[in-house]
């Protein structure tokens, strides 16, 4: 249960493989989490979008508040994640009906969450409404040893894959590495 | 070798997991190839973005044919996927020297690679110069079933992890999902 702080550079190696992601938010009132999987990073400087709009009831908190935190579940967490994601937070405190361990974080009001093997502390930059995508940057990157790190990839028609077989090609990709990866 | 076609809408669950992919574009003279990692769905409709810009010599093919197709290469691909994204189509003949099949496609110009276990066929319908996000809309899918399906994500720092342990949540998010997903 205790998270160790990472160099914020390395938020990138969350974000790339694709993950499902628990953004949490806090309105002020109440801490919310949402389950996102659309998410990209832009830059090499911790800037990500996540793909998401003024449908989602997290999305009053992020663009008023201008903070989260995007989270990594590990497998063993999936389903409640994905549950996550049917319920609005407008209906439902989804942390205590989910059994989610509320964490306060250093850098922003938004917390994180125990259970998972990764946080990412960020503040919400910009949003382009043309394709509903949040522009968020990262300042904070903490980790849990102590849980599964595999990442979960949703497919999308709600079948999901937990990380596998792993390659290393660190040599062939040397000069495109950015330093601290 | 043989590419079956699949519904369009069925892109999204190519793009969503956070693939490696092989990006092929045709500048009415050559055929060439860049491998990305940096790819986000934006809807239910098809459309896609790919984080990439002018510092990359397929990006002048890609905004002036307006065309490409994103290939999704298996496990046994990857290190010259890899190897792919280290080189530039401005010096080389990419398909030749790494051993890619073209073949022809129906939708556009640009080829699909007899390799891959998934070709989409793609036009480019905008880019947003901020964050360099170009915008691609997918018209046409192909899936080769003799080709390992499991998918490879890049963490960013020279390592890969091919799709594992596979979950089944069709159910806890039924109501989520788009038809003929």
């Amino acid at each position: 249960m205790a998270f160790r702080e990472i160099e914020p550079q390395k938020a990138l190696t969350f974000i790339e493989p694709g993950p499902v992601v628990l953004v949490t938010t806090f309105d002020g009132k109440k801490h919310n989490v949402m389950t996102l999987t659309w998410t990209c990073p832009v830059n090499f400087d911790n800037d990500f979008i996540l793909a998401t709009g003024p449908w989602n009831h997290s999305f009053r908190a992020l663009t008023e508040t201008k903070e989260c935190v995007v989270c990594i579940p590990p497998p063993s967490l999936l389903r409640r994640a994905v549950l996550a994601g049917t319920v609005s937070g407008k209906d439902a405190d989804k942390f205590s009906s989910l059994g989610f361990t509320a964490v306060g974080a250093k850098a922003v009001k938004a917390c994180l969450i125990a259970e998972c093997s990764a946080c990412l502390e960020c503040t919400v930059t910009d949003y382009l409404p043309e394709y509903s995508l949040l522009v968020i940057h990262c300042n904070r990157v903490v980790v849990n040893d102590d849980v599964d790190a595999r990442i979960c990839h949703a497919v999308g028609d709600g079948t999901f894959f937990a990380d596998g077989e792993k390659f290393v090609y660190r040599d062939e990709m040397k000069d495109k590495l950015p330093p601290g990866l």
